[in-house]
């Protein structure tokens, strides 16, 4: 892989590097479309990090049809797919991992201590192996965008990272790999979340600037379904992902909640006028 | 810096780069020298890098003289001196590091915890900004050496580490920017940490295999000068620095001492036949 990049780029291609773990959706198929976009050959990976889950998470389950996934990449103009072995990745004696601390222990990394340590160290592998001149992820992993954004400041990483709105279904629901370990209930009552934002949006439209009023009516809004368990509801600054509590400047709403044996998240930025 | 390296590349030569805290000697210049054997284009660095020293250290005290060190590294053949700013390095908000747990346990990192952390964040930096073919690092820093060349085959960047002996004074002192802190008693006893190393290789050659035997020659010998207090005496496997107790295969014997404000190391690596 690093040698066909090498010779890409000394051909003058701009190479578009869209990583993923697989179970590919439109969601990941509109980080191709963009990558297409603005670069000359797209490169994409599949690799399902051990690194990221947790100990008691779903790294056996994680769904995988590699086959199938390969055919979308191809259909949607990727041109090379990148699939490394674990043992490729971390052979034995693998001692290196890459932290964010402060932008970690927030979001998700609150109940999820380990996860970002571990993208961050694959991409950082990935990136130093495909050497893309960009590189695309989706606004769906909200904290994962900027701490990676900070990650390739920090190191200097002379690669742009884009990121591309998520994919919804028609009800809002974010598209997820995840989403197919919903119940039929499950599925109906999931796009709660995606609702409970836009509740949260038309209430700031409304002036409401209370970061816990807002949260109260988002977290009413989705205990409402019986099949919802949160994780959190969280209001922060979308720079340094800090509480809020009088809403102001950029920031980040991001939710996570249980259906089921499926951990879904989504967000939205709003820039306070 | 980034620009003037990808520039240099792309005509198509081979960059040779010695990362350096400044303070320079000859151990330094022997670096250059071999950058300029293996490579068409020297870049330097200095940059004290607080990250890699703790709370109670010398940081403040580290011997500066930017313009010496530019006129040596100019006479030897350096192209370009880079000298980036602690706020360029670490901007407010800085919050990446990179660690290799295992390998920085050891050794000196047993005593300065925090130290290998800041040595892999700011080469994996420096290697990001300035792109080398080649960079070069003394032996002198044995466990340095060891986790760099972790990472960097762990990261997978594409950069091969050169390792250069260590520099001596004609009485076998490593010669250190920190020797100069050293009092006239101190510089006269300093030379007894590789005259031990001599005396652990003698042992050996003679069949000594009980590394607590060696060990307790060593102490003994160090222990004979009043100005030296010992920080550890190790005899470690050089592959991944677990403690050996019947020497066997590649070994490293590592030393550190403290004469007064300076802290003096020195190792030697021996196959054991």
């Amino acid at each position: 892989m690093k040698s066909i990049s090498r010779k890409i780029k000394n051909e003058g291609e701009k190479i578009g590097f869209v990583p993923t773990m697989g179970a590919l959706h439109e969601g990941h198929l509109k980080l191709v479309d963009t990558a297409k976009k603005y670069t000359d050959f797209i490169i994409a990976s599949i690799f399902v990090n051990p690194l990221q889950f947790g100990a008691s998470e779903d790294l056996r389950s994680y769904p995988k049809d590699i086959h199938y996934d390969a055919k979308l990449l191809e259909n949607r103009g990727t041109n090379i797919l990148f699939t490394p072995s674990d043992k490729e990745m971390y052979p034995e004696e693998y001692d290196t991992s890459i932290e964010l601390p402060k932008l970690s222990s927030a979001l998700c990394g609150a109940t999820r201590p380990t996860h970002f340590k571990g993208v961050c160290t694959v991409v950082c592998k990935l990136f130093n192996i495909v050497a893309p001149n960009i590189a695309i992820f989706g606004e769906k992993d909200a904290q994962q965008l900027i701490i990676l954004k900070k990650m390739v400041a920090d190191l200097n990483f002379g690669i742009k990272i884009l990121a591309v709105p998520t994919a919804r279904e028609s009800d809002g629901l974010a598209i997820s790999s995840r989403n197919i370990y919903l119940s039929s209930q499950e599925r109906k009552d999931a796009p709660v979340i995606y609702q409970s934002l836009m509740l949260a949006k038309k209430l700031i439209e409304n002036r409401e600037r209370n970061a816990k009023k807002i949260k109260d009516e988002i977290r009413n809004a989705i205990s409402d379904k019986l099949t919802a368990k949160i994780d959190y509801i969280d209001i922060v600054n979308k720079k340094d992902l800090t509480q809020v509590n009088i809403l102001e400047g950029e920031i980040l709403i991001a939710i996570a909640v249980w259906f089921g044996k499926a951990r879904l998240i989504d967000n939205i930025t709003l820039r306070i006028p």
